[in-house]
C-alpha cells in the first residue's frame, strides 16, 4: 500500500504533540502491515507527552507513539504463514532477538535487545503500523475492538496477578489506574478471598469498586494500614500484595500489610530510589518478591485471550472515553487530571 | 536431674558476658533434657555480647545465651515418644506455636509467636538445657558433633541455597561469614556452574575458596561488579544471587549483577533501612527476591541431615577454632576481628 | 461427659448396618469431645454398608463408621490450647502421626502411620466423637452445618483442583459424584475457561451443570472424546483433567483428550490394575500427572475454610437429602442407585 | 556448495541400512549448511536399523537417519544473523513449528507439528546436513566433538532429571543406557543424597558406577526391590524414580520403590499397553509423575551446555566405542548386544 497517512507524533523534544501526515510503512518479508481501528492511552504515553526526564531519554523526535491498539491485517510479508489479509489483530509490543540467552530459555520479557513500539520504533497513533508476524496476536472475534485495544496492559494484569497462588487468597491491589483495576477483576475472578483496592483519587476508587474490589481504601483519606490488618488479623497481613502505582508510600504500605510468608508482585515504577527496609520487608517477613516486567510471551497472552474470551472478566467499565485522534488533548487532559480509566482514541 | 549447671551468661544490661551457675532445668511431659557436647557461636551471640542497639531491645537479663549446639539426651518427658535417653541431637532453635496460620499452612519458619532458642528463652551456652520434642532433630552417629552442632546455621544456607534453581546455573554469594561459605559449597556441591564468593576480609575469602568457590573477589579492592559481568555477560548477570552480609553497598553490588530474570535469596539483615533502586533491581529485571528466615520445619532440616551424611559437603574448614566454654572471650574476640570462621565452644 | 449414645455401627462382618449404644468417649489431655450436630455420607461409607472387598480387609468390626460432620465442642482435655467449650468445629479425619519423614516434611497427607476416622477408629454416625486437638477444624459461624460437613469432600476437591493452574484453562472432570461437582465448579470458580463434567448419570449431570459446568457429556451416550476434542482443537486437548470416578473408561478417555502438556490429579481409585498406555498418556504427551489423597494438612483446610466463608464457591447444590441417623438406610440405598448428591444424616 | 556426499540410510522398507550417494543439500534463508564432524547412534537409530513395527509406520524410505551430531557450519543462508561458517554446532533435533499452541507457550518439546531429524526428514549419518539457523547450538570450543555429539541425549537426561527437586534425595534410575547413565551422574553431580543404578546387564551396571552411581542392582540377579526397600526405610522408599528403560516391569519396580509423596520423570517408551496399578502406584502414593519428551526449548540446552562446559559431569565413560561410517554394522551389532555404551560414527 502506498501514500500518507494521518499521525500522532512529538515533532520535537518538549511537551505535547502534533498531528501530521506521514508514509504508510511497508511490511518486510515477516512483517504485516495493519489497519489500526482502535487505540488506546498508556501512562507511559502520557510521560512521552509531557516530556518527562524519562522521556527525554529514550524518546529520539520524530517519534510516532502509542502501542496499544487492535486493527486489521492489510498486507503480509512475502514469507509470512499464519496471517491472512483481514485478521482482526492486535500485537505485543515488545519485540525482542529472540536470540539472546533471556529469549532462549522463555523470558523473552526481559529479552535485553527489546525494542518498544512507540518508544524504540514509531508507535500507532496513526493509521497503519508494520509489526513482525511473530508479535501478532489474533483476537477472537467475539471481543470488541476497544477491549482488544487495551488487552496488552490487561496483559500486564495477568503476569503480576498469576505469577503465584491467588484462590483463596487475600489481595490488596495499590493503584487503582487501568492495571490495578484489571488486577482487582482478575483476582475476584479467580477465586480471591476478598480484594482490597487502594487509590488516592476517589474516581479510580468507584471504578476498583466496579471492577469486584470488595473493599476500597484512600491513601490520603482512610488509616489504610489500620483497616487492612484488621481486615486480614487472623493471618496476620493480606496473603497478596499487587504493586501497580510506583508510588515510594504506597510500596511501604503494602509491604507493611503482607503477611509473613505472603507473595507480591511489583510492577510500579518508582521514578527514584527511596529508603527501604528490606529486613523488616522482605527478609524476616521470608516473604516473596515478583518484578513484573511486560507480559511473558506468549503464555501470558494466551491466558489474556483465554480469560478476554471466556467473559471472565468484563474489561468495560475501565474504558470510560472515547475520542477521534485528533482530539488527542482532551484525552491526555484527563489522565492527567486522573478523572478517566482508560481513553479510547480511533485514527 | 537435680543440681547446678556453669552457664555463660549475660548478667545484667551491658557488653560482655560472665560465667555462672544455674539450676539444671527439667524436662516437662513433651520435653527432653539434653547435656551439651559442643556449642558454636553465631553471629547473633557476638551482637548479644556486645550489647548492641538490637540486643537491648530484645534480650531481657540475666540470660543464659547461645543455640548452635549437639548433645545427648539424659532425660525424657512423661509423653515423649520419638527419643530415648542417649540418643545423638541437635535443635531447631525456633520455638513455633504451631496453631497460628503460618504454622498450620507448613510456614513454621515465619510463626508469629516463635520463640529463639538463646534470645527469648534461656540457651545453650551451659552444660544443659531443655527442649521440646518436636524440635530435637536425631544426627547420624556419623557426623562429627563439631559439625552436628553447626547445622543450624548450615540450614541457613540449605534454606537459602534450595529456594529455587542452582544446576548449571552461575552463582555470586555476598557476605563469607559460615553462612555464606556453606552457601558457596552447597551451590556448587548441587550443580553451580561456578560460584563466586565476595566479602572485604581476605581470611574468609581464602575460606571461600576452601569451601568450593570457584571465584573469590575482594569487596574493598576489587571492581566486583566489573568482573561478574564480564565472567556473566553472555547472560547480562550472575543467574542467583545470595545475600549473606547484611551489607547494603553489597546488596547493591548483588542486584546490579543480577541477570534480568535471575533470583535472590537475601538472609543479611541490614542494620537500618536505605536507599534502595526497586526500579532497576527487581521491576525492569523480572527478577524474582526470596526473604530468607530460619529454616523450613522440618524439610530443611531433612535436607540438611541428608546432605551431611551423604558427605555433600565438607563442613569442617569453616570450623576454625575451639575453646573451652570458660575461654569464650577469645572466641568472641576473633569474631569481632573477622578473623575466624566458626568458633567452637565445648562447655 | 458419662452415659451412653445412639451409635450406627457395623457389628458383625456382612453387608448392612445398624443402630446400637455406646458409652460416650473422654477426652484424652490432648483430645476434645465433640457433639454431632450433622454427619453426610461417604463413598467410602458405602463401601462399608455393602462389605465390599476392600472392606473386608480393612474394617475390624464391631466398628461405628461415618467421618464426614461438624458439631460443637462439649469436652476439652487438660492439655487443649486452642478450643473451648461450645466451639463450633469440623475435622481434618486423618489421624497422623507426626513423627515420620512424611509428617516431618510436611506431607501429612502421605503419613504412612495414618489413622482413618470411621475406618481404623471408631466415626462419627454417633451422637459424639472424641479428636485430637491438632485435627479439629474451627468453622466460620456463617457456614451452614451441613457445609461444614460436607467440607471434608470438599478439601478433596480443592486439593485436587489446585495442585497447578487453574485460571483460563479448559478443564474437564470425570465422575460427578460430590467431589467431582466441588471440582467443577471450584474450578470455574477460579477461572477456568470452561469445565466439562463427564458421568454415566444424568441425575448427577444436572447436578453438574448447577455446580457451574459449562458443558456435561454423558459417558455412555455422548462421543465423549469426539466432543471434547472438538472443543479444544486449538489446543490438542483440555488443559486439565481431573479424574474423580476410579473408572478404567474415564482415565483412558480423560487421558486421551488431555493437550499435550497438559496436567491431570487423579483421585478416583480404580478397583484393580488396568491395561494402561504409559507411552501415549503420559510420556509422549509430556504430561504432568498428580497422585491426590486426602488434603493437605492444613493448607487445604485453610484454603477450603476461605472458601467457603468468602462465597466463592456455592455447596448447596450437592446436598441433596437429609435423614435423621435412624433412617440410614434411605440414604445407602440412594447412594447406590445414585440418585442423590450428598445425603446428610442427623444423629 | 554443490557435489555429493556420502551417507547412510535406509533405501527400502526392510531391516539393515547402506551406504551410498546424496545431493549436497542446499540451506534456504534462514538454515545453514553443516559439515558433520562426529555422529552417535541412538536406540531409535537401532529402531530404524532393525525394521520393528514403530519404524514401518514412522520411516520413508529412502531416508538417511541419524540426528546425534557435531559439525562445522560451512554456508550459512542469506538472512541468518547468528551463526557464521566455522561455527562449531550442534542442533536440536525436533523442528517446531513455532506456531501451535505449545510452541507460544514455550513448550516446544510438545509442538504437535514437530519433525524429528533423521525420522521425519534426512538426517545426520552423512557428510553434510541442513538444519534451520533456530534450531543450531553453537558448542563451546572447549568441549570435545564426542560429547558434542552426544549432548542431545544427554539433554534427554539433563530434562528428566532436573524436572523437579533432587538434591538431598535418594535416586534411583531404571535402565543404564546412555541416557540412564547420563541421569546417575547429573542427579549424583546435583547433590543426590545417593543414586542407585538398575539394569538387566552388567555391562552397563559397571558403566553405571563410573557414571557415579553409588549402588548398582541387576535386575535379573537382585532383589531389586527388598535392597532398595532396606536402603531407604526411613522415608518408605526413594524420594526420585527415573525410569529410563521403557520396561512394564522396571516401571513397576519403580513405582512400588518410590516413597510416598515422592516424584517420578518417566522418558522409556513401553512397547504397548499393560496392567499398571494406578491407584497403588500413583493415587495413594500422592506421586507427583512428569512424562519426559525431548528437551525443553531451550532451556534445557542452555543447562545442558553450561553443565558440559563447567564439567560438572564426565561425559567421556559412556562413549565406548568410536567407528568410521562405513563400519556402523559393527556398531548396531553391540548395540544389539548390549555390549556398549554409546557408539561413534566419523563420517
Amino acid at each position: 500500500m502506498k501514500g500518507k497517512m494521518r499521525v500522532l507524533f512529538k515533532k520535537n523534544p518538549g511537551p505535547g504533540a502534533e498531528m501530521g501526515l506521514a508514509d504508510i510503512p511497508k511490511p518486510a518479508s515477516k512483517e504485516v502491515l495493519i489497519k489500526i481501528k482502535v487505540s488506546s492511552i498508556c501512562g507511559t504515553d502520557l510521560h512521552i507527552y509531557n516530556w518527562d526526564s524519562w522521556s527525554q531519554h529514550h524518546i529520539k523526535t520524530p517519534r510516532i507513539f502509542g502501542h496499544e491498539f487492535s486493527g486489521e491485517v492489510v498486507e503480509v510479508g512475502s514469507e509470512v504463514t499464519s496471517l491472512n489479509v483481514g485478521d482482526y489483530v492486535s500485537s505485543e509490543t515488545h519485540i525482542v532477538c529472540e536470540k539472546c540467552f533471556q529469549c532462549k530459555i522463555g523470558n523473552g520479557h526481559v529479552c535485553t535487545n527489546t525494542k518498544i513500539l512507540g518508544i524504540d520504533i514509531d508507535g500507532i497513533f496513526a493509521e497503519y503500523v508494520v509489526l513482525p508476524e511473530v508479535n501478532i496476536i489474533k483476537n477472537d472475534l467475539s471481543i470488541p475492538p476497544e477491549v482488544a485495544s487495551v488487552q496488552e496492559p490487561f496483559g500486564n494484569a495477568v503476569h503480576s496477578t498469576f505469577v503465584d497462588e491467588i484462590v483463596g487468597n487475600r489481595v490488596v491491589v495499590f493503584g487503582c489506574g487501568p492495571i490495578g483495576l484489571f488486577c482487582c477483576s482478575l483476582a475476584k475472578s479467580a477465586g480471591a478471598s476478598f480484594v482490597i483496592g487502594v487509590d488516592i483519587k476517589n474516581y479510580r476508587l468507584k471504578l476498583a469498586k466496579k471492577m469486584k474490589a470488595d473493599i476500597v481504601l484512600n491513601g490520603k483519606k482512610d488509616d489504610v494500614i489500620g483497616e487492612i490488618m484488621k481486615l486480614t488479623e487472623d493471618r496476620g497481613g493480606v496473603d497478596v500484595f499487587l504493586e501497580m502505582s510506583g508510588s515510594p508510600d504506597a510500596i511501604q504500605q503494602g509491604f507493611k500489610v503482607l503477611r509473613p510468608g505472603g507473595w507480591a508482585s511489583l510492577l510500579g515504577i518508582p521514578s527514584a530510589p527511596f529508603e527501604f527496609d528490606i529486613s523488616e520487608h522482605i527478609v524476616f517477613k521470608g516473604a516473596t518478591v515478583y518484578g513484573i516486567i511486560g507480559r511473558r510471551m506468549y503464555d501470558t497472552w494466551c491466558k489474556t485471550q483465554s480469560i478476554l474470551k471466556s467473559k471472565i472478566v468484563d474489561v468495560m467499565p475501565v474504558i470510560t472515553h472515547k475520542f477521534k485522534l485528533e482530539e488527542f488533548e482532551k484525552g491526555f487532559q484527563l489522565m492527567k487530571e486522573g478523572k478517566c480509566g482508560k481513553v479510547i482514541l480511533i485514527p
